[in-house]
């Protein structure tokens, strides 16, 4: 599939409202369980909301205005993947999905409100690690990324049930695949 | 995290509404491309609907009842997994996301009707393949099911887009998975 704004954007646009329909009604186990932190089982989807929330504060849109803006220092400001453990202290996940939510509207607006062209497309930046990448690249990165996380989640939950589901484990492959 | 029921219902009734949030609002080239039929590159997204609505009809009510009612032959029928195939022809994407959410309700009203003990849970049913299994696995397994193929909706349009993100492709770990 080739990459369009316009498609892109529509991935975009129904992230928060998949995070919404699918965490707003769970107890705590299910997003946010203590133990599972003390075993360091890897991010529950309280985390993953609070990483989606920096990344549209820090890390896609400020990219590509750098790109797009054709600057003398084209380098992005390397990415805290961690932050989300401090910025989300204190917050419930209602307050995260909604600053989430809000958020990516004004991300998205931006991006519409660029009419981004081919050429724009092909105008490159420098990653600190990867090097040189075109905006066409991060702007898909950015839906994959989503995308990335949405399954993150489900791995999460459904790892949580895992010692549940008896001789059925061999037929989920959600079971078998490691932290993520 | 232990089996409840309570909390199962949570996630099965979070699923349809996920679904809807997720792909209602996408391109063809996200859910059902004809391209990826020919190229034979596992379910889209449109075929996982129709997979779940097979399932809460000839699956986990009619397997649940099986257990409780525990009658003389307690093996369940073989669950077509193919079956979507044909049941989703001429239907669109939007069939298929009311009729499970219409399914899928049902079927939580009926489990809740049936206010399953700790006894009930117990109970054991024969799978044809996997052998004895008891209520609790199979509920468990329904969950699980669900946020097996949520993922599997994530893995797949994440992989359209693999081939346009570059060097990122080594930090999006939903890029390295196989066919699910």
């Amino acid at each position: 599939m080739e990459f369009s704004v316009d498609k892109g954007i529509e991935v975009l646009e129904a992230t928060p409202l998949t995070l919404h329909a699918l965490l707003q009604n769970l107890s705590d186990e299910w997003i946010q369980d203590p133990k599972s932190k003390l075993e360091n089982t890897g991010w529950e989807p309280f985390d993953v909301v609070g990483h989606l929330i920096h990344g549209d504060q820090t890390d896609w849109i400020p990219r590509a205005r750098i790109i797009i803006e054709q600057g003398e220092n084209r380098t992005f400001v390397p990415f805290d993947r961690f932050a989300q453990f401090e910025i989300s202290k204190g917050k419930s996940l209602g307050d995260l999905l909604s600053e989430f939510q809000h958020l990516r509207s004004e991300s998205v607006a931006t991006l519409r409100d660029w009419s981004l062209t081919e050429e724009h497309l092909d105008l490159e930046g420098v990653h600190p690690e990867l090097g040189v990448v075109t905006l066409r690249q991060l702007l898909a990165t950015w839906v994959v990324h989503d995308l990335n996380h949405i399954r993150q989640i489900a791995t999460s939950m459904a790892t949580k049930y895992g010692g549940q589901v008896g001789p059925w484990k061999e037929y989920l492959s959600v079971l078998k695949s490691s932290k993520e």
